[in-house]
Parts: structure tokens; sequence; C-alpha cells
């Protein structure tokens, strides 16, 4: 089973990283972009093939590694 | 205008971080868990209010910075 985890800074919470991609989009003269925040994306193939035990072992896997919950939110789907 | 862009690895390009992700997952004891790919995304707000101008800006800003293009696919969504 196809899943897909995205993981996003929570608002407020400032990213250096994105401040960094705007200013280097602007010297490599891309116009338009009024703000950037990066985020992280996981495709992970999961060997059960029952949809809510998919979920748990994802979810599992998001609050102990994937995803710093402290300051980072997450979004789990699965693809089927 | 809100858009997403979201990078991740060409097929068949070997990922370490992601095998790196499958290790750290067996022994902190989540099962299940077949592979794990992982990309990049990245919430961009676009000045333009006009589609086909925020579609140019991201693709422009993917081509240029965001993806590397030789071993890496993005998808570029206007969110509106």
């Amino acid at each position: 089973m196809k899943a897909r985890v995205t993981v996003t800074l929570k608002n407020g919470i400032l990213d250096p990283q994105g401040k960094a991609i705007e200013g280097a989009l602007k010297s490599l003269g891309v116009d338009g972009i009024a703000s950037v925040r990066q985020g992280k994306v996981f495709d992970i193939e999961v060997e059960s093939g029952d949809k809510a035990k998919a979920e748990a072992a994802l979810k599992a896997a998001a609050d102990k590694l994937l995803a710093n919950t402290v300051i980072e939110n997450y979004r789990v789907e699965v693809l089927g």
C-alpha cells in the first residue's frame, strides 16, 4: 500500500531555509515570489493491505521520527 | 496566490536518506514499513493573481533552484 506523509512547519515558526530560498530566487532573477516555506515529503510503501493498520504504522513513524511535533505538523495520506 | 511545489527523486535514483529512515524506524520498533523515499515540499506565496503568471514563476523557481532536474522530478500545484 502506497502512502505519503507531508511534514510542514507550524505557523509562526521562523523558516530560515525558506528565507534563504526567497533571497536566492531574487538573485536568480525569479520575480513574483512573495514567500517560501520548505517542508519534507515521505513516499512510503506499507506492507499491510489494511488501511487502518497502514495509518497506524504511518502515524507511529511520523510521531517517532519523521516529524518534530513540537514545531512541525504532519499529514498522512494513504494512497492505496 | 498560494501554491505548492513538490520535489521527489526520479525512479531508479538511490535514496540513502530513505534507507537510513527505514533502518531507524525498524530500530524504533515501527513495523510494517517496506520502503521510504524522502522529498521536499515548498509552500509558496506568489504575488501575481494571474494563474498562468504564477505557474510560470513557480516553474522558473523549480527549474533554477528548488529541484535538481537531473535526478529529481517536481510538481507545481497552484492552490488559489
